[in-house]
């Protein structure tokens, strides 16, 4: 089977233009199918400020009101996404630029959509869970060597668009597209990988298997807020995908040949 | 040859709710290949204002400055092409939203960008006349069944994202692909169509052919604002579409049938 890497950058990238445009620049040069995953950086928070939109959290996590919605559209589909694809085009690397809704390449449904408070009592608003990737079309767009850009705005089947977290698009694309691809999942942030000692960017640690990943939770020596995306990494080697690698996203090259980031492996 | 409609709805269509909704069922019924190309409405202005961003008009035109191109490609390609997509999917229509950087489907270069001042002395800033559709490319998608709906924002040879006149687009798109297609190319406006009187809805010109067009304007029968529209759709019939109508975008099907409207022929 042909390649497939599907690429998740974080915010810290998009909000740093020098950082953004060194990794397009590598993310343009790559072989192999490529679909990338954008999450949102801190323009729409920037840009509700300045409207006076005010941004309700709970436990960390934004919840999406109907105005706030409108706001990261426009950022997320709009300004993001679109900016990513010219950048993309001026380096010879012919992109488009997709929410869930193209396509209808993602459909999800509101989170707690069947309970009027969602999920542990909070009602997260146009907050969407994604069901279903529509890979039959991603590939007629990979097939014709464009690389898929994915802004974290889904759809749900009555057409409400969905604020959906990027983690989670890259994830269920990835496993969606592995009966088609040997797919690499790769979610590259600020930092080397997953590290032993969160404030020593040396301690990388390079494989993390099903019996170390128990054993590094027992001993309490892995980064709370990391265990969830080891958990939906080995979700996703278990639906399928090769392999995934969390990594620094200026190290795009080194993270794909192995010399870079953390492996997780089944 | 198959079938395809290439369909202009300008801003008044767009800043009103109900009157979009309408249409777009409509649209979403409708056989055969189909083009959605949208303008602006109001939203771009409403935001600028908002943000504190003055706008600059020259002769009418607004004058796109680098803080103006993020809030209409936010707007434009962001906001309301998301939009129309939802809705398009809630109405059952499959349907993809692209800016012209997308799949570089619309490749344009910056007006006046040979000299500083632009067209006739003036630089419009971020403005693109298009260059090249992909037509290829946009076959692919037709192909599958997807309708496709363009925002006015193109992109040059060097990934600069350009603010473009809709019906251009929609202009070059329908040209782009009469080798490909049978194009009828409507213009959709607020108007019965083009008016022998332009208060009164009623006296819609029912078809206008090179001599009568010669007339009308020599008897300066014809609303001035309407005369370019005109040039555009005779040059278009001349470059391989079809047909060309002009008429109100509440009455798609009778546009379609051609029982309202204007048609231009050859």
């Amino acid at each position: 089977m042909e390649k497939l890497y599907v690429i998740k950058i974080g915010g810290n990238i998009i909000d740093d233009e020098t950082k953004l445009s060194s990794f397009l620049q590598s993310f343009a040069l790559m072989e192999g199918g490529k679909i990338l995953v954008h999450g949102g950086g801190k323009l729409a928070t920037k840009l509700a400020k300045q409207l006076g939109v005010e941004q309700q959290m709970i436990d960390g996590r934004r919840i999406t009101d109907a105005e706030t919605l409108k706001i990261v559209t426009m950022v997320y589909a709009g300004s993001i996404n679109k900016d990513i694809v010219a950048k993309l085009q001026a380096y010879q690397c012919n992109a488009i630029g997709l929410s869930g809704a193209d396509g209808n390449c993602i459909v999800s449904h509101k989170r707690g959509s069947n309970s009027p408070l969602g999920v542990g009592g909070i009602d997260y608003g146009f907050v969407g869970d994604v069901d279903q990737v529509n890979s039959a079309f991603l590939k007629s767009l990979l097939d014709q060597n464009i690389a898929v850009v994915l802004a974290p705005i889904t759809v749900d089947v009555t057409g409400q668009l969905l604020n959906t977290n990027a983690d989670t698009i890259a994830q269920e694309t990835a496993k969606a597209l592995s009966s088609l691809y040997d797919v690499e999942l790769i979610y590259s942030f600020e930092k080397n990988g997953v590290l032993l000692d969160v404030n020593d960017e040396s301690s990388v640690i390079e494989t993390i298997d099903p019996s170390s990943f128990k054993k590094l939770k027992e001993e309490k020596k892995i980064f709370e807020g990391m265990i969830p995306k080891l958990d939906n990494a080995f979700a996703a080697l278990q639906s399928g995908v090769k392999r995934v690698i969390i990594g620094k996203a200026e190290e795009l090259n080194q993270l794909i040949s192995g010399s870079s980031g953390t492996s997780i492996v089944q």
